[in-house]
């Protein structure tokens, strides 16, 4: 199967047998040599100072534990959001107690600086601001974080960035660009299986912590940065995956990052001009699309399900389809971590057969 | 290393082979196919029709699971403990404003039951009743639970325990005895990494979740079992110790659970004979010592930390320490899961050359 998702992608056969090694103990010393490691080479990947967390969990419960973390229940906070995952920010501002100002951009479209300046205006209280980097649903890079940073900074505010599907693939400066909190996945760009997710914590994060009354537990931030200074997790870490991060961030810090993100700018663009040359429009806005995945708009007169499933059963390519309102509406074909390019032209080959066989005629 | 812990344990080879097989999308129908068989597998374990739910979480995450989930803000718990782990029930349930009632036994002995019924008929607001049934950190298994069920159900009130570090390896009947949540992790008798923890929720429990307003996302348990009958996680779930989880459940099921009880109850009768021939004195007390793990007094004349080194490093043996209080004056000697009674010996015989290199005469 070539696995052409926005996560989870193909995880190079060293990472995988990498999570093959036989077990070692938490609470010892080789442990506490691979978390150390590990969280080096994250903040290499991350460029940044800041604390760098490693959490058993899937990139949802990195985004709970900003919310648990940084953000008092009660308070008010604005939530920008241009997709699926701009809405689960939402969900869990609301879940956690806060009161939240939503700006819902239309899907496709990247996040608009000047709306957002006026909802802060607007509104003195807001103490945290929620943007999502990269929006997996959508195909679409926010372009907007240095800048929004300025702005969030401004209102004296706190600002919490999911890049789960873009660090470490698309350019993203932790320190250059001032982010407080920012939360990634394993099974994105990091070319590792699903199980562990990261975040960042700044100075200004942690003293919002110290102010927040927010019950919290396995999530509490402090608890593993404590452990952290101890070379363990506080709770059971899932060290077959961490095993497996090793091996992909060495793999990660060979390439170097610059590379990496012209690797990705590269596939991106071919994958583009690819869809493009079958007659397909993008669903995302020309030039906000996204670097890691490509959001295809499903033609009229076709079935987005069908277009799926003889991608899947017939030419062994597994692409991702939309989610909640876009279900069947689009199809999103993955382009990050491991992917070598013959891998992106056999996918785009099933994609065109696959039309063919629905006698798509652009 | 001979990795004689109470958790992690040794995976066997082809559990840990599982793990690296190539990733799957977690929408698609590899993945439902792999949580119902796996989810039908750990039913046939936990002896139970009610539901088991699978988080991307430690065995922590499950408890915190248990009390999100079921434990209302504000309202009255008792929690019994006997060590380390009955403490983090403790420390949950303050963490998420419940108003704790803590039976605390001295550590190594097993909790009594006539001391809980006072408690619970000295408080009629008692909602909810948190024990462990194996405690890890001091070796003792409480033998209690059938006869606690029916304490906690003539209190209408709900049993909660963890039984993360015994189901699956001594005797526990979910349904026979009417526990209404019952968690456990994949790090224990379950032989595979640890990433994964599981809960099982019965109709009461249930109807608990449907009054309980405490905040919650990422443990949210409705959302998962919403998902489950979709064939889904509603968050990306560790996908490579799924694999591997899948293929440790075949060969438990293949021993069978009668085969796997009598071999920890022999592994548990082997490890207390070879250590008290040592001259060693066990911690925990007669007739409640844990088949899981066996806790070993560190002699008044001997450094805790000392033996752990040297076994470790003169003997490439792994035991556990004291955790908390218990630090430097308890070892730990695991037998869960995978071990042959080679392993067992060997690590017995490390810790005699260990006593011997310390001069130790009982």
């Amino acid at each position: 199967m070539n696995l052409r998702l926005p996560g989870p992608i193909p995880v190079p056969e060293p990472v995988a047998q990498a999570g093959a090694a036989p077990m070692i103990n938490h609470r010892g010393p080789e442990f506490a040599s691979l978390i150390q490691r590990t969280t080096e080479k994250l903040k290499q990947i991350y460029l940044t100072k800041n604390d760098v967390l490693t959490l058993t969990a899937s990139g949802t419960g990195a985004m709970e534990a900003a919310v648990v973390n940084f953000m008092p229940p009660g308070s008010h906070a604005l939530v920008i959001t241009i997709g699926v995952f701009g809405n689960r920010f939402k969900e869990l501002v609301s879940a956690y107690g806060g009161i939240a100002t939503v700006l819902e951009f239309n899907f496709g479209s990247a996040a608009d600086l000047g709306q957002i300046k006026d909802a802060l205006e607007k509104n003195s209280e807001i103490k945290t601001v929620f943007v999502t980097h990269n929006e997996t649903s959508t195909g679409v890079t926010n372009p907007i974080i240095p800048d929004l940073v300025k702005v969030v900074q401004d209102h004296d505010a706190l600002l919490i960035v999911d890049a789960i599907s873009s660090l470490s693939s698309v350019e993203f400066r932790t320190d250059d660009w001032e982010v407080d909190v920012v939360c990634s996945g394993s099974q994105k760009g990091w070319m590792t299986a699903p199980g562990l997710s990261f975040i960042s914590v700044s100075e200004k994060a942690w003293k919002r912590f110290e102010e927040n009354s927010q019950p919290r537990f396995y999530f509490d931030l402090l608890r593993h940065k404590k452990a952290l200074a101890d070379g363990q997790t506080p709770w059971t870490p899932a060290i077959s995956v961490w095993f497996s991060l090793d091996k992909a961030l060495d793999m990660m810090i060979e390439e170097g990052l610059d590379a990496i993100w012209a690797r990705h700018a590269r596939a991106g663009q071919r994958v583009r001009d690819g869809v493009r040359a079958m007659g397909l429009q993008l669903f995302s806005q020309e030039g906000v699309e996204s670097n890691t995945v490509t959001s295809i708009t499903v033609p009229t007169e076709l079935d987005g399900l069908e277009i799926l499933k003889i991608a899947r059963e017939r030419y062994s390519t597994v692409f991702a389809g939309g989610q909640a309102g876009l279900k069947g509406q689009i199809i999103r074909f993955g382009h990050l971590g491991y992917m070598p390019d013959s891998d992106l032209d056999s996918a785009l080959d099933a994609l065109r057969n696959t039309l063919v066989d629905l006698n798509f005629k652009a």
